[in-house]
């Protein structure tokens, strides 16, 4: 049965792109870092929407399951399996074009496969921005992002990749392709469907192509890090921007110190300022002129208040990448420093000051030696709650123990990492029997056969 | 049967929120242009979501539809029938309390049942703001701009109502209660179902809350009307005032000299400025200084290239209000000016100056004696293509020209009004048979027995 499956495979997408070999698979059954490797019978790679379609047709009369799969740069094991039955990797990588870019209507239709970074570099040549960005944005895929809605540094201001997807093009299991590339920015003619695939971590169609919203490049960016003596300093001061800068502030990451002291430690990149308890990178855009008579203001109320202490605002372009720069070590540097157990926690972000406060202390009063590496996005309410934890420590005991504060402080155990499979056991424990149910139905209703991503999500 | 069924109804929301009088229903029963009468055996009050359960279960075993309802404002007939077959009216409006507003974490729990306009306030009395602004805005009620997705003159910076919604409380035909109160700006745990409801119509599932998100209360506002020769000049001062605002740009409205030329006789409302054959009215907000600058800058530039001719920025509160109230004015100013054929259409915004020139010389050419009167949000893409006909026009005809246009243009029949039972034909002109088969399927799985809103949307 396999041999006449994948010679059916080469058939429709070409001998050289059916990989078997385990050594051409292994990029694709390996997460980015390392920690599970997934089997397939192939890596199947369509060069065009046509192709993803005669995949899945042939796939499900096959009985194959069939698991999309973009830049591979995902956090919960979404395309990675090990279980019983069949599956093909279906990799979206070669279909990357970037098909249109309108500076006028603010759209740009690209194919699936294209790099996220590709996409941003595109829109600022064209003097516009495309706002998603995160740090796998070099391998990270546009098929990949919606799938997963992904977040980044910019949600504050401009949304999680949903609020960017303008149309999208669609392959169900069964083959039926849905042609929904439209570059409108309002359009209430039946359901919206796209939004039922965003999201849906590859489980309810295969999206071959995307038109995307793009906004106006600003003319004027502020980047801030700011020592803050705790997170309720740090809330205090988001609050006091928003009135000074509205929504123009893109950007507002809380970091702890010891955050910070592991980037030094292990990259050599030091704040340029004392060390502290906690810090935040804040950054503002606008085209106004104003933004830098607003932040002195913003940062002289701050210290008279007491909500930060010391701080620099970037002089120039290249210091704002050094600021930045150690943001984007931390996970890193996390890595470098040994094993982590790692949460992607949301939580009302009034709450946020509290529920640090209590889930750090009751990790470490059950788990001593544990030490923390909360970092992120305060301004979402998502911060990256890691544990660094000595050998032999029970993972799944402390992913019970935070998500546990977390669900009790109306909160999410997937900020924007997604489900995967690895958060399935968690997601049960947040979401109700009946909303469970439902996305179930939804899924029976577009893949009756279970051949997208089976295992992902929930089962 | 139906004797029984009226008193269990009493029985749940108590007798006094029961109406079967005609004068009683009447109301709920006629929409707000007088144009369209519904029927139904009673209209039903509740006022707790548990109440909206109890109903919907007894209505799904007596065999009664329900048609949940807001304020009533639509504009596409989601809530009015007249068919066979025997239904209630679900009128969410005793459920209209503003359950809790954060103005830390911008956020906002209210009831389906909360006017729009005392949602705006609240937010205002609170320093922040909710962006939803639409004329209907008296009237409209939260459940309803979520069960329509409204659109209104700000989503050019902050998008559809969908943009707005964190969380929701729903309950399904079956009477299934879905807790989806959060307020999470980052959930990305299993399918976000709220999308799924949010723009629905009334036909998947019945809002009883929300949770709204808010912004910070931006601290300046320019609001200015230009003369403009014709949509491609408005197009290219929208792109200059992308460039020197960014999207500090709130709306971008377009409207036809004969429109204002309505508003003043109807009225007695003038433009500040010289009569022209089309004008633009540019909202800006922003919390930055430097706002009334960068506009100076905009309109000496627009000036000078050509793009507008005479215009005046509002000086005061008090003038921005005179100049939206032009603007505010065209739709009341139509009715009284006589019948009209309205359309509500989008098209990608840079096609739109085409779409209007072939559009206004089609429909001049086939309906002599037929005025035009468009006007709306070029920012969007989305205008009223609205037509003034000579009595005994075929108005079925006039639609199906301009829908045609429009679907030629890669656009929507409905860009914001939604599809009720007044678009269903034009929706199967425009969206595929795979598309609609979808629609049913999600429609089918989660009601099965057919009880919401029967007859709106799709058959």
């Amino acid at each position: 049965v396999s041999e006449a499956f994948l010679d059916t495979l080469a058939a429709i997408v070409g001998p050289a792109h059916v990989l078997c070999q385990p050594a051409d698979m292994l990029p694709f059954l390996t997460d980015w870092r390392g920690q599970r490797r997934g089997s397939a019978l192939a890596v199947v790679r369509p060069g065009q929407m046509t192709e993803v379609a005669a995949v899945l047709r042939a796939a499900g009369a096959a009985g194959v399951a069939v698991l999309p799969q973009g830049g591979n740069t995902g956090l919960a094991y979404g395309t990675l399996d090990t279980g019983p039955g069949q599956r093909i990797i279906l990799s979206l990588g070669r279909m990357d074009r970037i098909r249109a870019l309108d500076p006028v209507g603010l759209t740009m239709e690209v194919e699936a496969g294209c790099i996220l970074h590709t996409v941003r570099q595109a829109a600022l040549a064209a003097g516009r921005q495309f706002p998603v960005s995160l740090a796998a944005e070099g391998s990270a895929t546009i098929g990949g992002i919606i799938a997963a809605n992904a977040g980044g540094v910019n949600v504050l201001r401009h949304g999680m990749t949903r609020a960017l997807v303008l149309g999208l093009e669609v392959v169900l299991a069964d083959g039926t392709v849905l042609h929904g590339l439209r570059a409108l920015r309002k359009d209430n003619a039946g359901y919206d469907w796209k939004h039922w695939f965003i999201g849906s971590e590859g489980t309810l169609g295969v999206v071959t192509a995307a038109t995307l919203r793009l906004l106006p490049r600003p003319r004027h960016t502020m980047v801030a890090l700011l020592a803050v003596a705790d997170p309720a300093a740090a809330l205090a001061l988001l609050v006091l921007a928003q009135e000074e800068l509205g929504d123009a502030i893109s950007a507002f990451e809380l970091m702890a110190g010891s955050s910070l002291a592991l980037v030094e430690r292990h990259f050599g990149l030091a704040a340029p300022i004392a060390p502290a308890p906690w810090f935040v990178l804040m950054e503002a855009q606008a085209s106004l002129p104003g933004l830098a008579e607003a932040t002195d203001s913003v940062l002289a109320t701050a210290l008279e208040r007491g909500h930060a202490g010391d701080g620099v605002v970037a002089a120039s372009d290249a210091q704002a990448q050094r600021l930045w720069s150690l943001r984007e070590h931390i996970t890193l540097a996390e890595a470098r420093e040994g094993a982590s157990i790692k949460h992607d926690i949301a939580v009302p972000v009034p709450a946020m000051p509290g529920f640090l406060a209590e889930a750090s202390a009751a990790v470490e009063r059950a788990f001593p030696g544990a030490r923390l590496n909360p970092f992120g996005h305060l301004g979402d309410g998502n911060i990256h709650f890691n544990v660094l934890a000595p050998p032999g420590t029970d993972a799944a005991a402390v992913n019970d123990l935070v998500h546990g504060l977390v669900i009790a402080s109306g909160g999410s155990i997937s900020a924007e990492h997604g489900i995967g499979r690895y958060r399935k056991a968690a997601l049960l424990a947040m979401r109700s029997p009946a909303e469970i149910a439902m996305m179930a139905r939804l899924r029976a209703a577009l893949d009756p056969g279970g051949v997208l991503n089976p295992g992902a999500v929930f089962d």
